[in-house]
């Protein structure tokens, strides 16, 4: 299933993408896309609802960030051998772990906010990872049994506030509609392989990333693993698992977004995303 | 007011400290100490409730974490100029940030709960800064006037997980239970000065930290319209504005805590906890 939610910004309904092309609203099945809805449980619930049968959405409606009640918004740091590279960073010897702040959560094609003073706003397309149940100290053989269903993430970054504002990366993670969530989130039944997923990252229609999670370092069922050996993750939590190589930073010289550019980005059966850039006024 | 929020994990019911020395609840006034309710406009509709017609609360009842809804869980790190010397750091030109999981939020006196492989579990007894009033790029002259009141936080810290396993110290912070969070919300019209709070911590009896939020490096107005120029803050975020010295990291030889032994914290004004430390088995 391709999981949704749409309308205006924090009045959300869930919805999901049906097989005819259209979206259909689940207001009278369930209250979100959200916590209890995305243990396996609440899924098969929802496979068996017949799609047919649902309400139509106007297809101009704004969808909204495909996951509800996200607690924790998880970002695995140099996550690409090649993007390490352009980052003037070696590959860890284990995953690095940012937060993004939840507030920073946004439909796929919400605009990215160019925050004031900034001059280093940067894309990077990312896999993200839905937690369905709740788990602690997860093994890595049970991880993808905690995860809900895969979605396209922009991890918008100010590498000025990430790298020059003292400490941590968290600042230059967390501005306002740094977080775009979406299209959908793709329940995990329908991805073969999450480590062999083409993606890709446009601006203004030029390839700016072009990769796959074939070359993450660290694969989704061992962050699932990791990350819960610290914590217990909660159905919404999200954990975006890294960018390839190609963001404005790793270019000579550094390229980085203004107002009116465009930036697209997809991965392989997940779908795309769309942002206009706008200033912060 | 003093507010809090009494009941089991995750069905906390809103209460306060009712100057007779009684808890009172709350919950046929308001849903929840959490969102609209932290305004100024929520809290002066609260200040209008006889709290001696409110049911009393049984005394043994659990206290939750004093405010809901939490999004951000922002900290300041090394804003006490002896905690960063201690620390062998320097103090930072601007404020450094790094976020808690607001799934490590928890009672003021719920136990430290000490993760698997853990042997650096620490305290650190800091001033919690909850916002009542959404904001965004707001001035140092406006920003208490974003604030609903203070709090007491323990901002449990792991050290190895912080600064011994690949980058950022979130790992090492954000573990369940990593943030005990109350007793009580105190309004900010009941705290004169917040610059102006003696606060404590011990260890088995014995004093470990002994300071004021005097020497605090940047202040809380600062902090608030400091943060706000990076994102919206939004009702229910909690700022944990960084620890004085005597954590166990400073000790020579370092210190930290191990299953069986007890933790008091507490600052003038807001109220004290008391947590036992427990193995995650």
């Amino acid at each position: 299933m391709k999981l949704l939610r749409h309308g205006d910004r924090g009045s959300e309904k869930p919805g999901l993408m049906h097989t005819d092309g259209t979206i259909r609203d689940l207001s009278g099945v369930v209250p979100d896309i959200a916590g209890d809805v995305l243990s396996d449980e609440g899924l098969s619930r929802l496979r068996d609802v017949d799609p047919s049968g649902l309400p139509v959405v106007d297809p101009s409606t704004r969808l909204g960030a495909c996951v509800g009640g996200t607690g924790k918004f998880m970002c695995i740091g140099l996550n690409y051998a090649d993007h390490a590279a352009e980052s003037g960073m070696k590959v860890p010897s284990e995953p690095v772990l940012f937060m993004k702040a939840s507030s920073a959560i946004c439909g796929p094609n919400d605009p990215i906010i160019i925050p004031r003073g900034s001059e280093k706003t940067d894309w990077e397309v990312e896999l993200a990872v839905i937690i369905g149940t709740k788990g602690k100290y997860i093994s890595e053989a049970d991880a993808l049994r905690h995860v809900a269903g895969y979605a396209v993430a922009n991890d918008v970054s100010e590498r000025s506030f990430q790298a020059e504002r003292q400490g941590q990366w968290t600042k230059g993670k967390s501005c306002d509609n740094f977080g775009q969530l979406g299209p959908w989130l793709v329940t995990r039944d329908e991805v073969a392989d999450p480590q062999d997923l083409t993606m890709y990252c446009r601006v203004n229609g030029q390839t700016m990333q072009d990769g796959s999670t074939r070359t993450m370092v660290y694969g989704v069922a061992y962050l699932v693993s990791y990350l819960s050996q610290f914590f217990t993750l909660h159905p919404g939590d999200v954990i975006s698992t890294g960018t390839p190589p190609g963001v404005g930073l790793g270019m000579k010289p550094p390229r980085y977004l203004k107002a009116g550019e465009v930036v697209e980005l997809g991965i392989q059966g997940l779908g795309d995303q769309r942002q206009a850039c706008v200033a912060d006024d």
